[in-house]
């Protein structure tokens, strides 16, 4: 790979002074969750110290936030709802997110900021503008420097989706169909942060273009 | 009483259209837990029917905050605890308040949005805007219709207050100050409906105080 002799040669794990903030996005069954594991292992396997993270646990307000949710999905208004991702995600970034990026580390978010805008804006209708600034007050203006969109359509997103559907799961076609939108109209606006892979391909090799990637990144970082 | 003619004549307690929201707010030891407890008496006394409520509660999702308030007291971030603050009032506003206050009703909130603004904003220094935007948005823009502000001076609140003091109440006289002046400066801005009141005075004093101003308001409401 391109990138490997440049990681190898990066001493121990600090890319640059102010860290570097990976996500992964995508539709729910785009095959995310397969994708942040190879690239942990990648990482692992390169001996580059790293933190996974994913919303809204981490911390233990976190916890309790997923608790909350999990026990009022069906009655919780939509903007309550937003709040206590917010609120999640305000712990999260303060007490670890940034910290970690202080030291220099790389950061790997399952999902992140764009989730926000993608499901409860584009997908739910909720103002674009007022959660793009919630995000910017949430992570204290630190948002991801490099973000993997798994694009995938609606459909065969749906196709790939197990059975038993959770909540998010279980929400029509239509609205996948917006939020999937959504997350191409943002990486229209920041082509530059925003890599938009096809997730239809092997996952093997989805998984070695996300890690060609990331090595081009920390190249280009690291000149 | 000079009001208590024009209640009677209301119609189960439906007053305007709109309803009134009514909040009393002050700094810990003021009196205020007093002052509610003998307006919801005079309101039963009256037989005018009301709701009261009191954050975080009064909703699945506030109980569940409130947990999550109480367990993480000592490591939460300001941000974050002031979303969580916010996730509970959107859902105490948009699950109970306006509802009640679209039958017509009177809400009767112990402490609302400008405890928020007083604690958190002139208090800890949180910006005052982003609040005022959060007070916004979480209530729908359904802020409070009159407001009665127990004024008490920091030195004369501590020496109320009894043991064992709680979290809020541990710090300082100095912060208790910020958000005493912080509350004079909520009323300086909105004259018309925050109602300045000496929380220095006797009880049942203040008391006919607070009731015979909801009155005038009421009276002023019908016309």
């Amino acid at each position: 790979m391109p990138g490997y002799k440049i990681i190898s040669k990066i001493n121990n794990g600090v890319f640059t002074t102010h860290g570097l903030l990976v996500s992964l996005e995508g539709i729910d069954g785009c095959g995310k969750t397969t994708q942040v594991a190879l690239l942990q292992a990648r990482l692992e396997q390169n001996q580059i110290p790293f933190i996974a993270v994913r919303e809204p646990g981490g911390t233990a307000v976190g916890e309790g936030i997923r608790q909350v949710l999990l026990q009022s999905s069906y009655s919780l208004t939509a903007e309550a709802e937003l709040l206590l991702y917010m609120a999640a995600r305000a712990e999260l970034s303060r007490q670890v997110i940034i910290p970690a990026l202080l030291k220099g580390r790389l950061v790997l978010c399952d999902r992140f900021t764009d989730s926000t805008l993608a499901y409860q804006g584009y997908g739910a209708g909720m103002d674009l503008q007022w959660i793009k600034q919630l995000n910017r007050k949430a992570t204290a203006g630190r948002l991801p420097d490099l973000t993997f969109l798994l694009n995938l359509s609606a459909e065969a997103a749906a196709a790939r989706r197990g059975n038993p559907p959770d909540r998010m799961e279980k929400k029509d076609l239509r609205y996948h169909r917006r939020v999937q939108r959504g997350y191409l109209e943002i990486a229209r606006y920041e082509p530059e942060r925003v890599a938009v892979l096809d997730a239809a391909i092997d996952a093997e090799a989805l998984g070695d273009e996300i890690w060609h990637r990331l090595c081009k990144h920390l190249e280009k970082e690291s000149q």
